[in-house]
């Protein structure tokens, strides 16, 4: 029993030793990234963005979103699964339906794994009712 | 002639003003976004990112890369075609031909439009001697 800890102790090392010889010496963060940028895209398509943000949330919220504070705890409020921004809508709240679809893009890194999510409403409209102050898309 | 030109003005106007009430009345930026996550990831696939960082062009350059000015000239200088960062290897280096991949990513906006590359090395020495220096994926 020793033996085998003391192997897998061993493999372990081992392991990290070529982990850091790999990425050339350069220490390892102590967190993993978190890093996206977020669009808003007039259309269906996002081929034209209108506005984008950069939002870094790791070891400090940054980035060129207007609140990256309020913007890093509701994105990981949603714990990488960005469908959850969908989920509580203003109930309050009625929309014309006339459609002039707006586009929204998340993509990047969240906890060291890679996110792409996008999602289209039919109108400016319905993007802010559904969103309800959300902070993540508010800029 | 001159009716020709007016009418085209008076498009554009229109065009300007639609644009802008899209938008909520929020007024439309003077510039196209330049925003982008950069990932490095041990591995062919891209599911674990080792690091990362945020870079945001304009109207200023900035972003959590340690040097954003020099990575956004970098880019500018590839004009949104990221392949043209693997035009330039040191061609006095040689590396050993073991494989132990390396991914880099760039997803994002560049002047508007949406960018998503990735290139596989086959070792960081590899993509060491083809970045060649250049300050893009220097973090």
């Amino acid at each position: 029993m020793r033996r085998h800890i003391a192997a897998v102790s061993a493999a372990t090392l081992l392991g990290l030793a070529c982990a850091t010889g790999v990425a050339e010496a350069r220490p390892a963060s102590l967190y993993a990234p978190s890093a996206v940028v977020l669009t808003v895209t007039q259309g269906e398509d996002e081929t034209t963005v209108v506005r984008a943000s950069t939002l870094s949330c790791a070891p400090t919220a940054q980035g060129t979103h207007p609140d990256p504070e309020a913007a890093c705890a509701a994105l990981a409020a949603t714990a990488g699964t960005l469908d959850a921004l969908l989920a509580a809508p203003d109930s309050n709240r009625a929309c014309p339906m006339h459609y002039d679809p707006v586009t929204v893009t998340a993509d990047g890194v969240w906890q060291g794994r890679r996110i792409s999510w996008k999602h289209t409403f039919s109108n400016t409209c319905a993007m802010s009712v559904t969103f309800n102050g959300n902070p993540v898309f508010a800029f």
